[in-house]
């Protein structure tokens, strides 16, 4: 049998105008409902407030975009992610063009350290734009 | 007699532990109650969606900071002022050391048009460093 | 037989303490010289911008967050994905624990259409988390 | 008479095609010269590196705005002021209309307590939007 997760069921007070905003946000946004939008807006400010605190398990990802006929580019991501092997979970390549292509790595760890194995690969000679995202990793998050 | 905001109370369905972390969260960043940190993000999330969209009027600052010190600087950053005085409203000039100053403007306008003159003011000959912050005139943004 | 990129050199001045802490930076980040750093400035620069101007194709990267467990989440995504299939290239799904998986797609689009398809997944009901990542597609972007 | 700052010239090669993006970037922005805009480059990602070191002592600015009819309000700012008066060294104040004002306070401080009185105004009973800027003291910073 399935546990249930327990749902706590709170009310709000806020300026009707207000309200009226947020409804037309929402629905721009395609939310189908008002606590399904704050919800979300809770979970992405605890992503950003444990991402400054740095103690919290993160998920998230490194997004390069490099020239794959770039001499030993390859061997030198794989040097890098092999380093910090025990961050890295798994890795995405996409074909953009002949020349270009984008590798996403799905990362694991500390805040603090992913920024650090980001910031080497995005500096690695050979990669032209890199960025790293930081999200959750769903535990202690329900939706 | 003044007139009474509208308030509007509705309520939200969240997971437990969901309303837990919150609640860590908004003591820790010192709010209140549910109600005043819920609202502060819905306006967040507005001004940001507002900045995007675009055709809404914005408040906004610019701060600046640079040598005084250097040659034609105030005269510059003035004209490039003058030729946005619709944008500018008011100015505060701090001094941080004997050459450094931070100078801060208060804008308000389209989010375009603050993006346009906080660029050529950031990009002024002279200027250190410089940021634009977009925020709310308020209006319509009841708390 | 391989064309050569044409390459540009040219000089630029800055005050010695700045290149001091430029040097000092780009070392704990791991660029193996200041060209490199710089060109890195210049393209992470040029990304903010033809994200705004908004007229460029860009590539990028959606995360999203979400329990599998959670009734139609993936019919739903999967949904929404092909609703804009000519702006989705491909996707990775990670495991991060028994409920929580991680989903990255790649995309490559205008950066408003890229926002439009993020919005609609981040806030399809049932995923806990999620962003929208833009970079560059690469073209007419060397390293 | 005047100490005359060093100036370091040194040369930077980037494919032809990226100098003639970062050209036309730094046209449409405003920059006189290459130099001027790879500086400028340069001080923002180190304001963006110390901000999060966090050693640094930084300048900054906290943008608030709030309905001054609010009871209280100002009584509530200017005593969260005065815990902190330490960091902060001037504010500006602007009519937006006659409800809305705009707060400007100069601050200057570790990054890490610049967030943290901030967070307790933006967090303050009727505050309508608030946001922290970070920038640099200007010291060791040249232009």
């Amino acid at each position: 049998m399935k546990k249930q997760k327990a749902l706590c069921r709170f009310s709000i007070s806020m300026a009707q105008e207000l309200v009226d905003q947020l409804d037309a946000m929402r629905k721009a946004k395609g939310y189908a409902n008002r606590s399904q939008a704050v919800a979300d807006m809770v979970r992405d400010q605890l992503v950003e407030y444990h991402e400054h605190v740095g103690a919290y398990e993160m998920a998230g990802t490194v997004t390069l975009v490099y020239d794959h006929h770039k001499r030993n580019i390859q061997a030198l991501l794989t040097d890098i992610q092999h380093d910090h092997g025990d961050l890295i979970i798994a890795a995405m390549h996409v074909h953009l063009d002949h020349h270009n292509c984008m590798e996403v790595l799905a990362l694991r760890g500390r805040a603090a350290d992913l920024k650090d194995v980001a910031d080497r690969l995005i500096a690695a000679k050979g990669v032209k734009h890199g960025k790293l995202t930081v999200t959750t990793t769903g535990k202690d998050f329900a939706k």
